[in-house]
């Protein structure tokens, strides 16, 4: 397109914001709906996202002493049953293979056959089967504590789905520990909640609270849920990541038993811990604006593209060889220790720069027959207004793109900080609290996180939910005491909590 | 174990082939059988292998241009019919999902319910549901080629399973391209079968046989099938990677189509290719003794293991300082551009190194005091027979330890290139063929690769694989033209082909 837009996405997030992310999504080639109900098409701009999150989470949970497996997709239904909390919390999205064939009929057509003796279902989680390994491999307290990852998809059958945040299939990493004691376990638990706190914050530039669900938001079966939330651009809040302290509830399912040092025979203590596919949902609605994905440099595929405007045919030689030139030049700088990713679009069309624009590439350089003369470069940010460009001498541009990369990085965190910062707000009379949460009209952005004072009953907690669609996303962690009282029935309280709308 | 074993692996290669290849995968903690039927549980020492291998052939992928992406898990039923080989190729061994939910019945029993419309089967191979996201992002010439790849897990349900080698779930990449014409679409078929060869064997120190399948053999759907073939110690031969030129069949099925440079109407060419952790299983058998598992310096999880020993409390200090020295050292140290790999094993107990060698470590350092006093480490190689050991001065084996990794590396390829040379031979009159092929006793390892005229008949084919279990493995793609007389029926020929006995 040769003309200038107002901005790339239409709708924009005032106008439609679950409309804009699908718009976002589309015009940056990220995902796509399959023809399969409820899963997604993962296209390559954004699996290359989910390839570097994996890489860093990879190699900080091997710093961690955690090594990487690969356990059954199938998991046999009397496996699921085990843990009566847990078969409550899945039975009702599972995908249920029930034969192992196909034959033609009469008329041609396929039909199951070969009907199974025990149906399987597709894992939509895996504690159960890596539980029965883990029943094999321990027996003494000196095989523990046993620290496994794996990488894999899963299946939660889906009515009603969205892009990354809410798919039948979807791609994570589920860790599974077993421990000798309570204490190590816990320990486990809140060391893998901050190394999520810090990736996310670190590498996805998303500022997240850490905290605890309340009972009614915990893991089906787990004794305690931690989590990290983050505030949308929407206001509302998403998980982006959570870390479960087991108890023993799954060592007493899957008979996970060992001999401790003083020959006794106990129950092993276990975690699980997870995030997933979701995180790049999150990072488009955090980071990304009207004129489409922002990517934080530290997670993009690609930091700087090239867009050699050749004009004119005598020109194409010189701009193509400044622009290669260029690209050696960057590719041999480094940021985040890894080697700068240069794309270079030598399409001769008009206004090519949009289209990564909306693909959210870092930074953008503009190279013609005047930038050579000055032996300089046109040069734009993604985290500024897409009109603002400034001309940099070429040398100085290749020895700072590393700390303007950096710059970007840092100024995506603060702006998502200060976002939450200004809709995050102390409430403490029941009507603000229903005002804050109530929107004029529907398409209304509103609300945000309420640090308000809870009772700790089930009952406030199920009548807000009921009557706001808001629910406590957690109880920080660093929540100071403090005297005060329920938003919902006034009775004394200790602490507050954050309520929000989520995802 | 203190005392000296005759063999670390009970039975031997010779005695029980088949049982040897299970008690190494065990002894080595590679894998194990699961609860659910046909599949396996990847431990963590054979993943670190899979990771490997991942590894090094994503970046070789990548640097021909291919990207990777994510499909659904399931296949609607009706894509399976698309293509008519296709179907009858994976029916007979679908795992079938016809339900999305569980729900109790009166006993409390849980029961499949929620029926499907229309069931899924979970992927055997994903030609069908790639080729109906080709079809939608494929409409010029310009989109094309398309090059992508999915690392993934794959259902083909098996009624007898092996680890590695034959199992109902397994991981794979699968590469699936799209292309303007058949000229181009055949040179990328050849493209990743030389890729494939180039990675097994540099990285796998496994030989290969670049061929052709004959009709027979080709994957279900294929035009032609192109496939790399190595010999195994009991001289069957394992099939180490496909590449498939898919012609037009796959493009009519789901119509991708393009408009050509010429503005017609066109169906794309495709190709498919693909690797799977049967890899794990050829590296196991190629290189395995009867101590057990002998890793590739390329591709082990960790190059070296220290082996303090401690046999009075009063060295102990000692002693573990200087390891802990040497690994930082030899930690330092790179091979094959990466950095060496070093375990340490601080376990007080007598023969501890057998650990090691039945896991296939290259290298084993023992240090005790003697060691320290006279500066020097006590260093075995498994490419060596185990009670060979030799004193190095400890500056002399840091600074050397790469180019001993390197050189075990060559060695064991040039080992399994001899022993595939020594049971390679040509013959020409069909008594020797069949007495090649027949074992004097059922345990007898026998056979390997009979390089024979065939008159391209599937009948002469049929024949021979009734009578000995032998098989066309490839038409060699670097045969001489050579007039003959087909090794069966005596008819002429132009050609000699590898047959063997195969996994």
């Amino acid at each position: 397109m040769g003309h200038q837009l107002k901005h790339a996405i239409s709708p924009t997030r005032s106008e439609n914001y679950p409309e804009w992310y699908q718009q976002v999504i589309k015009s940056s080639d990220l995902a796509e709906h399959s023809v399969v109900r409820g899963c997604m098409v993962i296209k390559p701009w954004g699996y290359a996202l989910w390839e570097n999150i994996m890489q860093q989470l990879d190699t900080m949970f091997k710093q961690t002493g955690v090594k990487n497996a690969y356990f059954p997709l199938f998991i046999p239904l009397s496996f699921l049953q085990k843990e009566a909390e847990h078969v409550d919390g899945f039975a009702k999205e599972c995908a249920v293979v029930t034969h192992h064939r196909l034959e033609q009929d009469e008329t041609g057509l396929l039909k199951p056959s070969g009907p199974l003796q025990e149906p399987y279902i597709v894992r939509p989680t895996s504690e159960t089967i890596i539980g029965e390994s883990f029943s094999r491999w321990i027996s003494s307290y000196r095989d523990l504590p046993i620290l496994i990852n794996q990488w894999a998809n899963v299946v939660r059958w889906e009515m009603r789905t969205r892009l990354f945040l809410r798919t039948s299939e979807f791609l994570w990493q589920e860790g599974h520990t077993a421990h000798e004691t309570e204490s190590e376990a816990i320990e486990r638990t809140y060391m893998m909640l901050d190394l999520y706190a810090d990736m996310v914050e670190e590498y996805l530039a998303i500022p997240v609270i850490k905290g605890r669900k309340t009972k009614a938001e915990r893991f089906p079966g787990a004794v305690d849920t931690l989590c990290i939330e983050s505030l949308m651009q929407d206001r509302k809040s998403l998980q982006t990541g959570t870390s479960h302290f087991l108890g023993q509830n799954f060592a007493k399912a899957s008979q996970i038993k060992f001999q401790s040092s003083e020959e006794k025979e106990e129950l092993a203590w276990t975690t699980s811990w997870g995030v997933s596919t979701r995180l790049i949902g999150g990072l488009i609605m955090v980071h990304s604006d009207d004129d489409g994905l922002v990517l934080p440099p530290k997670i993009a595929s690609a930091h700087i593209v090239l867009l050699p405007i050749i004009r004119n045919e005598d020109h194409a030689n010189r701009v193509m060889e400044y622009t290669n030139n260029l690209a050696k030049e960057l590719s041999n700088q480094t940021y985040n220790n890894k080697k700068i990713q240069v794309e270079i679009d030598t399409r001769q069309i008009g206004g090519k720069h949009w289209d990564w624009i909306k693909k959210g590439v870092p930074i953008r350089v503009e190279i013609g027959p005047r930038d050579i003369d000055q032996q300089a470069v046109f040069v734009a940010r993604r985290d500024r207004s897409a009109k603002e460009k400034e001309s940099i001498p070429k040398n100085q541009f290749v020895q700072t793109v590393a700390s303007i990369l950096d710059d970007i990085q840092k100024n995506l965190f603060q702006k998502a900080l200060d976002y939450r910062n200004a809709h995050t707000c102390k409430l403490d009379d029941k009507k603000s609290f229903y005002d804050f949460f109530t929107p004029v009209d529907d398409n209304e952005i509103h609300g945000g996180y309420a640090l308000s004072h809870w009772c700790s009953s089930e009952i406030c907690e199920m009548n807000i939910k009921n009557d706001l669609s808001v629910t406590i996303r957690s109880i920080p962690l660093d929540a100071e005491p403090e005297i005060g009282q329920c938003i919902f029935c006034g009775k004394p309280s200790n602490y507050r909590v954050f309520f929000s709308k989520a995802y």
